[in-house]
């Protein structure tokens, strides 16, 4: 019989603890128990996971002792506090927030790209950003066979980023503003219905906010290029769930475009979308419950006789974010890198 | 006594129409007869300029024999058709029709940019497309002080660059997904609202749509400098008016932020939008209805010595359209460069 684990899923109430939950089911995750964690403010509700009601738990009750998993993303710290209590705890703790990212000792791991490093943790392991892990996964198989010398993104980021207070909110200040009315601006600074704006996370001394400097530096980390030269523009659309990226990438050597849709199409998690008579290429409406990260307008960058640009749409929740951290757990168990406690 | 000029607006019940008549009344420009033109479909309609209704001819019906000025906003097949004739009869004719942008005996004119070459015209003068206009005001200031080496956008466009009955179909569409309906496609061929896609335009052998390949082209002659490298990825997004784009410039030499601010605050033409405590940057609900391209966001370039990163929002129906075919009017009559028929 395979091995059983009890997992905790730390803020199950959350937009991507919702989905954490669906994938741990979907998936059929080898599970002993499940244990739903949230916030004080949220202890008490009841989830329903294959069936069964389960009611959700105040982290500060957990003590970990019988947990061997926890998918943590109750934000940055909640995580600081909570996942090396785990951790110490014999828990191995996959986390989705920013908070042990860049951590040398923290293994920063898209299962696609480098998932040698997972089996390498000290008891956490940090699943990357969003737009990060998006673009790691289009990329990495480019990179593989022609090593990528610069990377300038922009982003078209959904309101899914910002939980699923910001989802609701879009859809609310839609309907204000189709009846005239002033659009409510609670979980976002200004109206992103119908309007976009740059990232609004904190902005450092050169002008790049956090978001941006996530897919410069945790790009850097998962790839093993300390000095990749990656700029990115961080914008949020009024999109509801996936997220989209034009990329335009620099490589060593020039790389053919029918090579790159080859090496694109034999790659896992990516699926190539392009109907070139269609005009027909990803979008976020359609990336949208896809576990695969959508790639399409592979094509010669006019401006650089090295370089290509690319299109891709991804689903902001799933691999951008709950499956990601769903994947790195069942390689865990692939490996034998995670032991139940109860059989040790 | 000022001259007075006999106008014309072809394409009179458009989006842009309707901008350029607003423009005409607001910047009161020297009018001695104003005839409204469109399709035949849309002949015997009736608009108001200045408290007086005016009735819609058929294009058909116009020989241009009065006419000193046509500003032209019907389409490039109405433009190839009926701009010559108009020139032919004697009119100078401004047209926002892709007709004649790249033709060699025409000018494309910004303005801001390249006024000297509207009065180089032979009858023509073309109105560069919107995307193309709201960059070139932006960059064209620092271009004259470092020159440009590269250029790598990927811009964020309103419905409005589809027209006025897209622009209404976003809104619709919205209304559908909020009531859990399917939204109407007639002016898109996918739903834009809370969705997005690479501009729909067709697409050459390279893979880029025409909307990109202007931005090339047409930045590289408002320019002069035929063999500017330029890439740029264009994208439909779920705004009403305004245009965005994230702008990566390469110079020849370094360009430090302070210059380049102290350049675009300088700049006519350019708003510089920056409160970076704020976290408020130019956002395309703000630049609706503006005449200035909003510009902020200047940074520089994590990945390139001699890079700069921008952020734009320009009104797309203003600026990108009727506002620069005014200018050009405008230019035309400051430097004697229009005579009245009338006085001839």
């Amino acid at each position: 019989m395979p091995e059983a684990y009890s997992v905790a899923v730390m803020g199950a109430t959350g937009a991507v603890g919702t989905e954490l939950l669906e994938l741990l089911e979907e998936r059929d995750f080898p599970l002993r128990e499940l244990t739903l964690l949230a916030s004080s403010r949220s202890a008490g509700k009841e989830l329903v996971f294959k069936g069964r009601s389960i009611k959700v738990k105040a982290i500060s009750d957990e003590d970990f002792a019988d947990i061997d998993l926890v998918l943590a993303s109750a934000g940055g710290s909640v995580s600081k506090e909570w996942a090396p209590k785990a951790a110490t705890a014999g828990a191995v703790v996959v986390d989705n927030s920013s908070a042990f990212r860049m951590d040398p000792s923290v293994p920063l791991v898209v299962p696609e790209v480098n998932p040698e490093a997972a089996l390498e943790h000290q008891g956490i392991i940090a699943n990357p950003n969003c737009t990060t892990i998006l673009m790691a996964v289009a990329l990495w198989p480019l990179h593989q066979y022609q090593p990528i010398e610069r990377i300038v993104v922009a982003t078209y980021q959904s309101a899914s980023g910002a939980g699923a207070r910001a989802m609701e909110e879009v859809k609310q200040q839609a309907q204000a503003i189709l009846q005239g009315e002033e659009p409510p601006t609670e979980a976002f600074p200004y109206p992103l219905a119908f309007n976009l704006f740059p990232h609004n996370s904190p902005l450092n001394d050169q002008g790049y906010c956090q978001e941006e400097m996530k897919m410069v530096n945790e790009t850097r980390k998962i790839f093993g290029v300390s000095d990749l030269r990656v700029s990115a523009t961080c914008v949020r659309v009024p999109v509801l769930r996936a997220h989209s990226e034009a990329i335009n990438v620099e490589f060593k050597q020039p790389l053919d475009v029918a090579k790159a849709l080859e090496l694109l199409q034999a790659a896992p998690g990516v699926k190539v979308v392009e109907d070139w008579q269609a005009n027909y290429f990803p979008m976020p409406v359609e990336a949208s419950g896809q576990n695969d990260v959508l790639v399409g307008r592979v094509r010669c960058d006019l401006s650089h006789e090295s370089g290509l640009e690319l299109w891709l749409s991804g689903d902001q929740i799933r691999k951008g974010a709950a499956l990601n951290a769903v994947q790195i757990a069942e390689l865990l168990v692939s490996k034998q890198s995670l032991k139940p406690k109860a059989l040790v």
